[in-house]
């Protein structure tokens, strides 16, 4: 193999890179700036990383791609990115679903009314010159200009410190300080208004928030895939590659901080406000995103007993990990629950208004990992489920995350099917919403059984090989040149899934020994809980029957609860309160949950 | 001029270093990290930047050079480094005198008793490890397992944080915390001794100390140029390029940084203890290597009227400058009085025990600038002056830094001239206590009358050109092939120096309505103030003729009130003390002072 670059171009994208021959495909989009979904994290167990070779010589098919990639698949020139070595020029194409961009975003949450107290609060000073009579340093007189306007004596981190002199004198001595409890975060021209920044850190996605601190208003908001999706799909591979890489950690938290920062210069250019307006910001997510975003370590969190290295709230000046704010900003994360119960659901919590409810509350945000919060006479539990990635589109077969041209509803009649896709695009694939439909409405068809088993005729279902499948969507229909279809393993990923999230509500109400039946509010959170159709979800037994007016689809509560946080040092103490009341039920180590997870595996009858 | 790279060996040295051609020989040092002496900072008006071309090719003789080199030196293949550029594969010669390195550092000062109370104390803890039944967060265990042993609640910074989790379990949960005003900085194995560092930054030459907290022992001390010198020789030199280089205050932080980590390093291994055991730092400076150091502006430091940014103390993370300690230390650094009276000053009253003296004290510290204080009567008072760098051998044809082969001492007869050079080395040049001592020599010799005229009859004494020379020492006679010389402007640069060090002492005695016979103690601080000779001293004016008993050459005091700041939190209270009293008198505000000068500059008769 020799060292001469070859080139490489991504299509429909119309990246070009040249790297030495002997690249993998995964590593030439990455070095390229283009993300490719690696479920895995690279190790070619996902099989998520298709691309197509359009021109050029790959590598011989590995036993890994020929194993995970059907006949069909394998003629019609698909690879694994992972697998597949560059060994001259090459011309690649890669569907939609390969791509971690673009994708829909869940930016809406509600918002509830509340008493403004941020805890950055502006101060106007008029500071006199230095001249030969006043030899004062420029610190000095300034605090002594602003002696008696604070409850205390002001502080200056070095950072602040460090462009005081200049801005004094570009402001002409007129200025206005942005103050944290005594500390100056920001030395601003006069009347400059104050920002705070809100960010939810998904796994997948992330959602920012530019608040008007003195308002309480919302700027402006913007999404964006998180970056780290490139080094794995969900928490337990970016732990593994975090552990497994010299500067694992800090290669994820380079990359997220790079975007988040991009946010912000977009979200500050479009409401035509500088960045050092920022003067403060809040940043919620599980506790992996957290630990990886603060710089804490996560191997713990990868094996029992799973601990967290830090539970409370921490805050810390947001240059500390490149984050360029107004040079003395703080960051603030609220504090965790667990290991696998993060500050994100603490934000939602409050997010939700569910802080010191009368009511019995369910609450929960669907993902890999599904934090549930029960709410009943004054106590609260929360525990955390492993239900798996098949509700964003991954260990399907055709699944794929909620882009353009995703199955996003499915309507199945005694001979058709009705499909809607994201963006009305040729349908490529399923996302999370879309896989709960089929799953609903084969049972609703009664063309499956209560252990997930294709059965009945209907001129969709069809032998293939030694397994059955239905077929959503035809080629020849679709303009994609491949069926969209499922079969009995896609069926049983989401039996786990919807499994596993049941058993811990099942547990939780167990544990508060109480039914179904006297829960008030059912509140549903997140992306996934904003787009899934609930008649399908309760059909399949994901959510417990109940009537259907106590259920609530509240969005992005997590983004809403970081909102408050910024604006609110109250909910901050809140915050606080809540972890330190909360009751955390370990599933694993919780004796009944075997039994109850066995039970909550089948569907319910039609 | 082709662009290929052109081998540049330096001797005696022997580095080589591949650059393109047309790179000057000063940049090409600069990149081969060989500094070199450049007093104006590589505008070639200093001249100090001598090189020696052995063989290949360089750029014409610029204006400057032909202006700065004499023929004698151009005849032998003198050049200007920041001038002469390179066309080819060039071997050079760098003599001695135009090295920064190596040079004697003054390490020694006095060490008065002191009692401890460091800002950092050792707490011993046991962690209980987590389980399925203890599922608290390492943080969580760890404050809840030291409750009670602390005065308030432990703080910890994200970067502690960051590396907790990994050093719990390292240490087998068994662990030993510093602890700062209730913040952890530093976790650490059992029993580990805490460190800090006490550093004297001058715009010279760096002394670096490291001290055991606990028991207030100096276990090792190390010296090195301060490598910002490659950048401009002074105060002045080094704030223009601050400013007129985009990043250039960045710059010169960051080299500073670079030899402070490495001096760290030296010292932590020759003390066999790991650089995380450093658990705080002093560093005292002047003004302008204090903002500097701190990444505060200086711009306003070089014009009037030359306000500090900040003249508080301040104390930060190190790690924000990029030291490399424990996580969590400190740099603490002492407040300045002014712009030209930085916490260098102050740390030398400290180390020099001046404060709160019942005596009429006057003390000193000679250097660019020279700080001088005077106590009378429960009063202080301080001033800064011009002395510029005649002292550290600068605008001296002959002169050089004090280096193996500087002349440091004279003695002329009747006849004859005896010099004794550092190491015993052939004589390259004079450095400032040479200087000193060759004008009072030649004053008591009546070769030079009270203006600095040259005069008389003395082998030695010769004219050149329409000037005269006095020859210290003859080529033929060191060994290297050069004369070594001084000359009337030599002289001049002498005069002007001491006119205004004792100008100033003068001023603070008139403002306090003192004469200079009530002085009890004259404190001499700094190297060139250990090194000079006390008769030579006032044989020329620089000193008052006082009993000689009452003066005391006290070293390196700064550096001895830096390790004092380092190991109690009370000599810190104190500094801030100094800073509130101190009566600070700007010279070129006080109407006495033109006159006074004036006087001072002619020299005593003999």
């Amino acid at each position: 193999m020799s060292d001469e670059a070859c080139e490489i171009i991504l299509q429909p994208i119309g990246r070009r890179i040249e790297l030495p021959a002997g690249v993998t495909i995964l590593d030439a989009a990455r070095q390229a700036g283009v993300e490719l979904v690696a479920l895995c994290g690279g190790e070619g167990v996902c099989g998520a990383c298709r691309v197509r070779l359009m021109q050029g010589p790959l590598s011989p098919h590995t036993l890994t791609e020929t194993d995970n990639l059907s006949d069909e698949d394998l003629a019609h020139g698909y690879r694994l990115a992972c697998q597949a070595q560059v060994l001259g020029p090459v011309r690649l194409d890669i569907p939609p679903e390969s791509l971690t961009t673009p994708q829909r975003l869940q930016l809406e949450g509600q918002d509830a009314s509340l008493e403004l107290a941020p805890v950055v609060t502006p101060l106007e000073v008029e500071v006199p010159q230095p001249s030969l009579d006043d030899l004062r340093s420029d610190l000095t007189r300034l605090t002594e200009a602003v002696a008696g306007l604070t409850p205390g004596a002001l502080t200056f981190s070095r950072c602040v410190l460090a462009d005081l002199s200049v801005k004094l004198r570009a402001h002409n001595w007129r200025v206005r300080l942005a103050i944290r409890q005594n500390e100056v975060v920001a030395v601003l021209p006069p009347h400059s208004p104050l920002y705070g920044l809100a960010v939810d850190v998904g796994s997948t996605k992330l959602a920012a928030y530019l608040v008007n601190l003195e308002t309480g208003h919302t700027a402006a908001k913007l999404g964006a895939m998180n970056p780290q999706i490139a080094y794995g799909e969900d928490v337990i591979s970016r732990i593994t590659y975090a552990n497994e890489h010299a500067s694992g950690g800090s290669t994820l938290q380079a990359r997220l901080v790079e975007t988040l920062n991009q946010l912000a210069a977009d979200l500050c250019a479009q409401s035509n406000i500088e960045i050092d307006q920022i003067v403060e910001a809040v940043v919620v997510g599980n506790t992996a995103m957290h630990h990886l975003f603060t710089g804490l370590p996560v191997r713990q969190l990868g094996v029992a007993p799973y601990v967290p290295a830090v539970s409370e709230a921490m805050q810390f000046p947001a240059r500390e990990v490149g984050l360029k704010f107004a040079a003395g900003a703080c960051v603030y994360l609220p504090p965790n629950i667990a290991g696998y119960v993060g500050a994100d659901h603490v934000a939602m919590l409050l997010g939700a208004s569910l802080i010191e409810t009368p009511q019995t509350v369910i609450a929960l945000d669907i993902g890999t990992n599904t934090e549930i919060s029960l709410f009943h006479q004054g106590r609260h539990w929360s525990c955390s489920c492993a239900s798996g990635p098949a509700f964003e589109g991954a260990h399907i077969q055709f699944g794929m995350r909620a882009a353009p041209g995703a199955i996003e509803r499915v309507r199945i009649d005694d001979s058709e099917v009705q499909v809607y896709t994201i963006g009305e695009q040729p349908a490529v694939g399923l996302c999370g919403s879309g896989i709960l439909d089929v799953v609903a409405e084969l049972l609703r068809a009664r063309l499956l059984d209560a252990r997930g088993v294709l059965k009945g005729s209907h001129p969709r279902l069809r032998p293939n090989g030694s397994k059955t499948e239905f077929v959503l969507v035809r080629g020849e229909q679709s303009g994609v040149d491949r069926d969209v279809k499922v079969n009995r393993s896609d069926i049983n990923e989401i039996q786990l899934a919807k499994g596993a999230i049941r058993a811990g509500i099942e547990t939780l109400l167990a544990v508060a020994g109480i039914d179904d039946q006297v829960i008030d509010r059912f509140v549903v959170a997140g992306a996934f809980g904003t787009y899934l159709d609930l008649e399908s979800a309760i059909r399949i037994g994901l959510f417990p029957d109940l009537p259907r007016d106590r259920f609530q689809q509240v969005g992005n509560a997590a983004g809403s609860g970081a909102r408050r946080l910024l604006v609110s040092s109250r909910e901050r103490q809140v915050a606080d309160e809540i972890v330190k009341q909360v009751e955390y039920i370990e599933l694993a180590g919780h004796l009944a949950f075997t039994s109850v997870y066995m039970n909550a595996l089948a569907f319910p009858s039609a």
